[in-house]
């Protein structure tokens, strides 16, 4: 079976970095070979172009998506964590990618400023900041995700639980491991 | 071992696209995993924003490497074909690949200009397009690369001959194929 693409998408600071960690490190413990996607690390660099407009941020997710897809076609599970606001551009990104998996990672967004571990949150109230999703931005939920995860009610570890089952009842965590290849 | 880039520069028509497919035939029949990006393909999705400034061809060589650093950690093969006509950039991505295999795709520019295949030198001589290559924009060839080509001197099957020959010296292609997943 091809790989599959588990996209997080949801507020910063909802718990999506940490449930690709997870995913993560139960997919390494599985010799299933992944690569994580980080939102934050991708505008670091391949990204670093992108700023906060809605085109730039659909843009971001396409990037994103194109990669996912290039690694997926060599059967190695893409795990995405970005906030992607915008329906369409995540709609678009699932048009490429065969096993796509989408999941809302939501959280009050009074959670997330209560914790806001970047300072984003604050730094948005004070306008030192404009364009953050949630405050000034949009935020448009998936209608209906392979999955929905509420991080203000369930643990990571409860969450990565429920993702685990999800991919299962997929069909995609069935098949034998993926094998990893040891010298070219 | 950890995989290799085989990196293509050189002029627009010099048989860099020719080189990359028959390379990744090769490859396709030892089994040894690996991807083609081709700097058209590319300029076509993920590098679409971009134009033939000094910056943006910069841009466009760097967002390549990355993308092919990230496929060599997973271990498959990348094979670059693009133009990428200034050293500083090419050398950049060189550090951060630990593998770099630069190839230079040498062919003078009269060959070039006689094939023409995409009309790109007749639209710059005719001033209908700008920062063309080798025409209006110069291109800095590789001082030490691991291999020299001249397309002009031999044919696309003597190139390839050679290019294994040296991917063998270099010790890229001793190892035991690598080992393609086949489910996740």
């Amino acid at each position: 079976m091809r790989a599959w693409t588990v996209w997080f998408t949801g507020l910063s600071g909802s718990g999506k970095t940490t449930l690709a960690r997870n995913l993560a490190a139960w997919l390494e413990a599985a010799s299933i070979d992944h690569e994580v996607l980080d939102g934050d690390d991708m505008r670091a660099d391949i990204c670093r172009d992108l700023g906060f407009t809605k085109e730039d941020r659909n843009e971001n997710v396409r990037r994103i998506g194109y990669i996912a897809n290039v690694l997926n076609r060599h059967n190695i599970v893409a795990i995405v964590a970005a906030i992607s606001p915008y329906r369409e551009a995540r709609d678009q990104v699932r048009t490429r990618i065969p096993n796509f998996v989408e999941v809302h990672v939501d959280c009050p967004l009074a959670v997330v400023m209560a914790r806001d571990a970047k300072g984003l949150y604050k730094r948005a109230l004070s306008g030192e900041i404009k364009n953050v999703t949630g405050i000034s931005d949009p935020y448009e939920p998936p209608v209906t995700p392979e999955l929905y995860l509420n991080s203000a009610e369930q643990s990571p570890e409860e969450e990565l639980t429920v993702l685990l089952a999800r991919l299962k009842e997929l069909g995609l965590l069935s098949g034998k491991p993926s094998l990893k290849g040891k010298g070219a």
